[in-house]
């Protein structure tokens, strides 16, 4: 019967099978002292003979559990067998059991089959998964029902732009930008609420360390709402239990990354300014007139929150007509919509949705979309769809932010960029 | 303050607001019953006036409640006050509020953003999305992590055939037919134990009740195993869990279908017999030879399985070598490998993999593979990689077999075949 590194408080002085990998060797002469690591942590091993094996070999060893101050977690195991389960090779390409700050993100990543093993950075996907677990959690406890739709689209409802092209037997299709076109539907269907965590997939050519070309997106979409802010108070309330379940679980993880969650109070508090405050806030703090809100303003903008409300995160409502897709509910020459901005990078993009028919026809042609090209789209507000909107929060930028990471890329396990389609 | 028609029994007497579509108009001479569906079910509100509206206006209703035997739940709505959030056109292409039955698959699917209305046909997504919620709860109780690896790969791990291939930027990559060598990856990185959850894809040119070429997986995979045995093990636990969860939450839907799902000791009955034992019980039992197990013997070996076992479900193991990827750990000819078969279909593939560097190396060419062209996949196995193995269950055939549906495609939101690319 296997015991777990961090379960070795539970058996001092009993015999145990302790099984994982070995993350380093100290030969101290007359004593060699072994690291071994497994899912739970770390255990030290004390061996009196030093075992011919290098690092990272996997191992199952037999022995009497001591308590030792100096040891991980306060115990460790006397060895009296050790048997190899796989041998390692030698020559590791980056080290595992060192400083992983020291490693550039070039080299994490292009390493990453390794990388991975580094339990800091490790650390951060335990802490993800985490966040798409309660994510889910709170999204059914508010009577969301969580749907699955099809990645691969015929046409894209965003525009054609920035769209990976398949080829599909005879014909081409599309990789899905959001499930924007689906979670409408299915609101519309008289599910009412939806949630959806699924891939994501944007053609752009950036080369940012905010831009993924294929990310976990966090879907929420809503009917029967009043306005935006009731999508604004539901992402407040999500963030809330997101933080507070990540306290609970992570601290472990936060605490490696000299990191923490906001606190609820401070959620709550998250301010709700127009797309022109936020443009005025950052000309004054930067001394000069903006005329967009650029990776620089948004920093900036947190600031001021900061500052202001104790929070480093804003909403931005009311953003022009022409800076948001076709579906958004006008307001004049603004529109019911809203991006999250959370430690100066926008996490969440979302809105009221047109949902009456005939507004949405009249709204077409401003695009140069036609109900033809859009018919299944436009199905679902030819027969009665009710008020609704919803958005997106996305899982990578979510995960950097929360650990302060510096590159969003740290935050996907197997990041795809312009160069990047490997491992 | 909006009520849900499933909780109008907590209003009696009171007056409430509801909302959500129109789903039958009966109009009774001197008095107008409406039936109100929303996400709870459906409520019935009672007018002098008859309203000049069509079926699936999406309406809110101020009344009062009153109890009435006939009326769904017990209770229905005195309307003194009627509103229209959106209206619906008249020329619903498939009737909402008929026996869903009645349709073919071809209408349901041809029409999937109206028929998703249907609430019997809805409730398959109900129910759907609950197994996808067990899933995880019952990985995460022993100890898995949810991963979530990329879709777009260099090359396939399962060899190049079956894949659609994606444009990307200035080359070409592939969408993943299962996160394979990802779930690897990560048990070997030291996480052990990971399942994922997301979608997968093959480019296969089946047109049957049973195939997909877009659909969610649920994947597990776990270290320091003993052998296959202990994966059959914890996907029995799962289905246990799953089983007993659905029978909790979604009795209705099951009602609905005629449909049950088996006994916590049958499913923990499930027979395990090699794949020579099941061709035998096959040919025996079809009064000839037969060399694979076919569709039909699928079938046959499920309802042997029941009349023996009392569980129409059987895990077949031991195929021999030619059958399985690559990865497969051997034994002999044969592998250490199984299928899960439910209901005369299978919905699992899984088995132990090759953990050693050594052994890997040596089955590449029998597979026409080389090290080069998988240099990522065998940087898993050069440092260390426990004995472990894994498997997946097909989530719209797990959820076609609990329900009874005759056609796959009838448990995916919006199925993708061959000619099927939209809505």
């Amino acid at each position: 019967m296997r015991t777990l590194a961090a379960d070795l408080v539970h058996h001092d002085g009993k015999l145990v099978e302790v099984s994982g990998w070995i993350h380093r060797i100290r030969d101290m002469g007359k004593i060699n002292f072994l690291l071994l690591r497994d899912r739970s942590g770390i255990a030290q091993l004390v061996l009196e003979e030093k075992p011919e094996i290098s690092l990272e070999t996997v191992v199952t060893v037999k022995g009497m559990v001591a308590a030792n101050e100096k040891a991980p977690g306060g115990y460790e195991v006397q060895v009296t067998e050790i048997a190899v389960l796989a041998p390692a090779a030698p020559d590791l390409p980056i080290p595992v059991n060192q400083d992983a700050d020291k490693l550039g993100i070039e080299a994490v990543l292009d390493n990453r089959i390794i990388s991975l093993r580094i339990p800091k950075i490790r650390s951060i996907f335990k802490l993800q998964a985490g966040i798409v677990d309660y994510f889910g959690e709170h999204m059914r406890s508010e009577g969301f029902t969580e749907i699955k739709s099809s990645k691969l689209i015929g046409s894209g409802t965003e525009g054609g732009t920035g769209l990976f092209t398949v080829e599909y037997f005879d014909t081409r299709v599309f990789l899905a930008q959001s499930p924007q076109f689906y979670k409408q539907a299915m609101v519309s269907s008289g599910m009412e609420r939806v949630f959806e965590i699924g891939a994501a997939y944007r053609a752009e050519k950036h080369e940012t360390n905010r831009h993924l070309n294929e990310y976990v997106s966090l879907d929420v979409e809503m009917g029967f709402i009043e306005s935006e802010h009731d999508l604004m108070d539901i992402e407040v309330r999500i963030l809330k239990h997101i933080f507070a379940r990540v306290k609970e679980e992570h601290q472990d993880v936060l605490d490696l990354y000299g990191a923490d969650v906001p606190e609820p109070e401070a959620t709550e508090n998250i301010p709700r300014i127009s797309h022109d405050e936020a443009k005025k806030i950052i000309s004054d703090r930067l001394g000069r007139k903006v005329f967009e809100i650029s990776p620089e303003g948004e920093r900036v903008v947190c600031e001021w929150a900061m500052e202001e409300y104790g929070i480093d995160a804003v909403f931005v409502h009311s953003f022009p007509r022409k800076k948001r897709p076709f579906y958004t509910y006008p307001d004049g020459q603004k529109t019911k919509s809203f991006d999250l901005l959370f430690r100066g990078l926008e996490i969440t993009t979302g809105g009221k949705r047109i949902n009456e028919y005939g507004m949405l026809l009249e709204t077409l042609p401003k695009f140069g979309l036609t109900e033809e090209g859009l018919k299944d789209y436009c199905t679902i507000f030819k027969y009665g769809c009710p008020p609704h909107g919803g958005f997106a929060i996305g899982l990578e930028r979510l995960t950097q932010k929360i650990l302060g990471l510096s590159n969003v890329k740290e935050a996907s396990l197997f990041p795809r960029d312009r160069k990047r389609i490997t491992p």
